[in-house]
């Protein structure tokens, strides 16, 4: 390790210039040595293993929904959640340096940021689409291979890390498209200090299947006036009439309402985990 | 057209072998004529326009969690859910007739569909992993190139339809991997009848951002002894704090209960659109 001792390692999944990468900046600043890893459970095996100190994985986006591998992640892994941050998607066309636009006949990138681009390449029909594993990874490429007919669609961040440039920026077709990052530390961890003032929190718990248990467990949160932010309900894995609900509320783990709040839900629910204030 | 009049035209997103199709086959059996769209939006829009006479759509898969972009679909569409099946995602690796695995040195499909057979790719590290558009497409392509030194991964009826033979079964690493697909028609179609007994109803509303609404909102449900099988909810575009919420619950629309628990769900909520029951 080049960095000195007080940069915080941040594992993201990715490659460098990912958008994980920008939501690390978001949440930790220049303090932070980002580290990317190929897939999410390794990030989440080297905070366990105290490889890194954070985590910043997305958990849901605008158009795509939930990333629910990370809430399975979450459930079964003993990190908590101590931020969030919210990435908005811009997708740029990036070259090589000295590349014109009428030079690019071929557009690297993930198929879903492609996908994203519908209308950009629509418009452009002489530059034929082609996919690859990873948005940033695209501008890798570009530069370890100096193509000179290619460009790659990916993040500013990605143009700046491998000395590409941006010929075409913001062409994605939808501006409301946003991906919302948890920023994790192992549990009982020492970054939260730092954070700012909770004011959400995310939880799990799951119930049986009889009618109104869901409203009997809400009931514990709608007693007090607490407002859910967010509910996802997932079959339980191996008992598929049990489910797991996620929810995110607002308030304080230090507030006697939430705290309250919880002690009731853990009598009418069959199992609560407490995610995270933050 | 070919086909004889009484075959329903039933619209699915991706290359023909899709999962999708697969879908399509289970819903409507062999009555029906599948017709490939490449983007979920052309689907709903044909159907719509009466180009076709139905459409599968893919809605949640256990490993990724809901394909929100349907959910919005089904939201801004007239048409209704009347069917709905689950297809467990099998990946088997496909070549060309005559080609051994040996032969095999590089693989093509949809980053997904790899990211789901990493077992298989860890423990064959001489076969390297290609991305490609589309699972099915890449056996198409295969079968258009006449590559002999290349597999796909996709659906055993992929393998079918391009007359591609199957290496290896099943080298998905979880077997627990299902997509739940909707039958849809017109509102107000003719294929309804055909289906069986309904048994369950897809609504969605959106409630204003008080503490307590969406409790107050299921009470309609939880008061009749309903059973909620899905819940999920999504910040309605343009209008951030306030929130749709995709439920699914278990009754038939032609219950009195039901009917009643829905009276009492539009007096509390917003607004109310009942997708469907099946």
């Amino acid at each position: 390790m080049k960095q000195a001792k007080q940069y915080l390692r941040a594992g993201f999944q990715g490659e460098r210039g990912a958008f994980s990468e920008i939501a690390v900046r978001q949440l930790l600043g220049s303090e932070s040595d980002p580290i990317p890893f190929e897939w999410f459970d390794g990030v989440f095996h080297a905070l366990i293993e105290k490889k890194i100190d954070a985590a910043v994985i997305p958990m849901e986006n605008t158009l795509h929904g939930s990333v629910i591998e990370n809430f399975d992640h979450l459930f079964n892994h003993d990190v908590e959640v101590i931020g969030e941050t919210s990435v908005r998607i811009v997708h740029n066309l990036i070259a090589l340096p000295g590349v014109a636009f009428k030079d690019v006949k071929e557009v690297y990138s993930h198929p879903v940021a492609l996908n994203q681009c519908l209308k950009f390449l629509k418009d452009n029909p002489r530059i034929e689409k082609k996919t690859f594993y990873d948005t940033a990874g695209s501008v890798k490429m570009l530069a370890e291979t100096k193509r000179r007919d290619a460009a790659a669609i990916a993040s500013n961040l990605a143009a700046d890390i491998y000395g590409a440039r941006i010929l075409k920026r913001g062409i994605e077709d939808d501006r409301a498209n946003f991906t919302r990052f948890f920023l994790l530390q192992r549990r009982g961890g020492q970054i939260k200090g730092k954070m700012p003032l909770a004011r959400k929190v995310s939880i799990v718990f799951s119930t049986r299947n009889e009618p109104g248990s869901l409203f009997r467990a809400l009931a514990a949160l709608a007693l007090r006036d607490i407002s859910l932010t967010k509910i996802e309900s997932r079959p339980l894995k191996g008992k598929p009439w049990e489910y797991l609900f996620y929810v995110d509320f607002e308030g304080s783990l230090k507030e006697s309402k939430v705290q309250n709040a919880l002690r009731h839900l853990e009598e009418v629910a069959d199992e609560l985990k407490v995610l995270g204030g933050y």
